[in-house]
């Protein structure tokens, strides 16, 4: 994107009806309008475009974000401090097991003693079915209520770094990534992609990829096809979601059970595990009593049930029978690479391989993509904040050209 | 706070004498003379409306604040986080598991090595009796002499960020809190107090925050009752400060070993749970020798002990024998409230929720807290510096009005 | 250095050659050029002498620097977060416990995913002989690749911050403290340097620091002795790169088997214990394949092995037997001093204590030889930066003189 190139997409962004995203959440996608979806595009490209004309975005110049890990995280958790630190603000994890919230402190009291100065709260908790968004919530409307008490100054803004419904900073990244490589979003139209489950060694994977992934690509007008095995089902809500999603922005969802047919002519395809719904129901019952042998013994006959469909890998030969054989792949990192990270897994090495760098390049859109929605709940009028921060056109590094 | 105000408390804060805080720690409220008190708060308050106002208060372009917890903490550890970022300080954690500390390093040395570009050090260190403030004038004087000896080419100041003997930034916050709820320090003249003991199914916790209180609230002229049951005594020499404090500054200090009496027409009460003095200093010396099996005993026994005063909880009934029923009821959080937390605790439900605003505002006091304790011992003339920031104008988020 | 020495300093940084530190890595001295090696430790007084006029040395208005420790470290861990913190970048560690890199990710990829607005990776490896190094080039190669494919807009530079073959940040410093200490870098050359090994009741030590200082100091015309027990020899390769160094800097390369040959009439004295190469090699093969009680075998064995050399200890007799009585004492520190942190250790109390200022301030140097590496990896043209940085003139601390 040249310079002029990004005062236009300003421009466009300024056409965007934002206001219900000020002072709001980014917790689910389908919580947004279309017009907020394409703005958080949009102001992610903007951001991105800014930085490699060397224009720093920083926007505050003190504030804090914070973020909070209830599962381990590398890239989420590097792109978050990435978006921040673009944004100017400061970083500072709450460790759980360092803090007193052990002592039985409220989750109410806790969002708000941490966020006086906090500009942004981060939080993955996508480990217990049923617990991660209903956290997110409980800790939005804390600080809500905290803000228009008086308690704190600001209203920090809550980003959903992967819960146990959706992973928004991920999908957005995914849809960011199909923009660019088939031309722009008008482009998607019609496009089949299909977010296929495949076979990995492992079991407990979260369902907020595929549920994220169905729940927004079906608002492009894609044709979206859901494939698993029978047993492998996603919540039947977001299944709704997707529907009622499809059949507005016009495309298609569909579901089989058979990888071939998700397969078939598609342009893009994402294959990826996930654990069924009623083992994470299970799982989540067995982690909250602690029940380590019942835990043992769910993982030994998920991983059973797994092998029954070991052949749900995306091959050289699957890939041959997509549109022209040439569909994009993409994967949400790290994939489990059969002969590389385990003997079979979800994707045969050489289709991974060819597709390395695009992969990264997908991932890649996370920090701009996170520091959008951070932008987007701060400024009532994005687009002249956007416009200001060009015309002000600090270098991000100095002297640089 | 209006922006002309701003000016008008600056003009205030000049007329104050502070010389001796510049480039020197904050351990003990005691160790501060009245105006110095006083800067600091005003400076607390200046800060927060220059904040509020979108003025930054970044002071430092670069530099470190390192911060040690050799104790759990949460919202001292966002508020140290809070305050250093809001002067421009990034800050560093020392974790002294992931050291070479342990490869019997001299406080002296390690005090020196990470202190090279640090301008502020936070220390919490309040488990073992007698060793939290010897320990931080130990890395005061190690890197007071380092600046003399030109290894360290700037003064790190020292900030206690609770000790065994004083929590400062909790009492001058808490402070802070009684200023602007009764409308001004000269407001606090003849206001009774009361720091009571409160039962909690707990053990071990420290007797920091009541001696604190103690210690700094009978320097307002205030009627300060401390009131706990026979054995839970705090430190003598602490008791001997708010006696001489009190002395000086009108008021009253006097001790009870009766809640109610202490309750009786209060302005303002303080339950809170802490150790018995004698099981502090047992439980120091068991830590010491790690005698675990000693420990759960001395708990056992305690637990015990603390069970005789069950009663001993700030209830609805309580409170209104204090004054017209309507005295501020003040904790520095988190507290064991009855039936929320625990079975049985420091205050019921109802009197904990109907000040929880009050509460929270009060705990939101503390980042400034810690701000201004750094920025005096930063410059010698602060009140000039302040005005500069001021004049300067920048915004802390870019482009709001 | 006054503030005109400044610029004199930069005007004769600018006859260096350092086109080929432009976006490359510090990983070993022996890698870089004499002009390199003195442009590196110009430049860090340079922003010393900057930093010491209040001058910000503040580059990167956003951007991250990466920590990687996967040993203890203290002094290290703040230099970097010095250093960086001094050019503007924010700290980020990455916590390999706490990410999915166990899920059997790929070095190229971890690189990658964690860099997208990295400026630089500082990595800490030194505990596998055979690993630290090649594990840096691993990453090296990876965000290399990452840059060159698109998928990085920047190349992070990697520094060294100890590996199994160098400690360069170590090394540099010591090479600055010399420097300062002899009035020159030019003065360093006939002068006696004496890296010994000395006694210690550990082991495990890493041979990075003796190795990095035959590496290094050979460079600068100086008489180098390596002196240890029989069995400690270091990488044969290494000792290669000295003899090499040695022969075309002037100066010369020995080895010998008695410490007080090598202290006799030495200007410079480092001693310093280390283990055997040929334990690390045993120690590397058991730490791989977890053999515990291997390990303490060996623990034990090298213990009784080391035992053998408890009078080689910088005594005060020995230290008379340096040149005029006067060597110049160094350690990395932490040093094991006689009957402080052992009963028999490397230094005689009197020694060490009568070197600490000394020693402290050549600690001291690491945070600006480590900005220096960064500083000089961003920019091809690091005087004319330099410059710009002095002219802009910004305050590191507000309104300061």
């Amino acid at each position: 994107m040249g310079r002029n190139d990004i005062l236009k997409s300003i421009q466009a962004l300024s056409a965007r009806k934002t206001d219900a995203m000020y002072l709001n959440d980014f917790l689910l996608t389908w919580d947004k309008s279309a017009d907020e979806i394409d703005a958080t595009l949009q102001t992610a490209e903007i951001l991105r475009a800014m930085r490699d004309h060397n224009i720093s975005c920083s926007t505050f110049d003190t504030g804090l974000a914070i973020s909070i890990f209830r599962d381990q995280s590398t890239r989420t958790r590097f792109s978050f401090a990435s978006a921040c630190n673009l944004l100017g603000l400061a970083i500072q994890e709450l460790d759980e097991e360092k803090s007193q919230i052990a002592h039985g402190e409220t989750v109410r009291e806790t969002a708000n003693m941490i966020s006086f100065l906090a500009e942004v709260i981060g939080i993955r908790d996508d480990i217990y079915l049923g617990e991660g968004h209903t956290y997110m919530k409980e800790v939005a409307r804390a600080v809500q209520r905290g803000h228009q008490e008086g308690v704190l100054p600001q209203r920090p803004t809550l980003v959903n770094l992967q819960c146990d419904i959706d992973h928004p900073t991920q999908t957005m990244s995914d849809a960011l990534h199909l923009i660019n490589t088939f031309g722009g979003v008008e482009n998607l139209k019609g496009k089949k992609i299909a977010m296929s489950w495949a076979y990995s060694p492992s079991y407990g994977k979260p369902l907020s990829v595929p549920q994220g992934i169905i729940g927004l690509m079906t608002r492009f007008g894609m044709d979206v096809v859901l494939a698993h095995p029978s047993g492998y089902n996603l919540m039947s809500e977001v299944v709704a979601v997707a529907q009622t999603n499809s059949a507005q922005a016009g495309g298609s969802f569909t579901q089989t059970m058979r990888m071939e047919e998700a397969f078939k002519d598609a342009d893009i395809v994402y294959p990826k595990s996930w654990a069924p719904y009623s083992v994470m129901e299970e799982r989540t019952r067995l982690l909250q009593t602690g029940d380590h042998n019942g835990l043992k013994a769910l993982e030994k006959r998920c991983l059973e049930t797994n092998k029954q469909f070991i052949d749900w890998e995306c091959t050289e030969k699957l890939m041959q029978t997509t549109r022209q054989g040439q569909a994009l792949y993409m994967h949400c990192l790290p994939a489990d690479i059969s002969g590389v990270s385990c003997e079979r897994g979800e994707v045969q090495a050489s289709v991974f391989e060819r597709y390395r760098v695009p992969q990264y390049t997908q991932a890649g859109y996370k920090p701009y993509v996170i520091a959008a929605m951070i932008f987007l709940s701060k400024f009532k009028n994005p687009a002249e904040k956007l416009t200001q921060l060009f015309e002000r056109g600090r270098q991000r590094v100095f002297g640089s050209d």
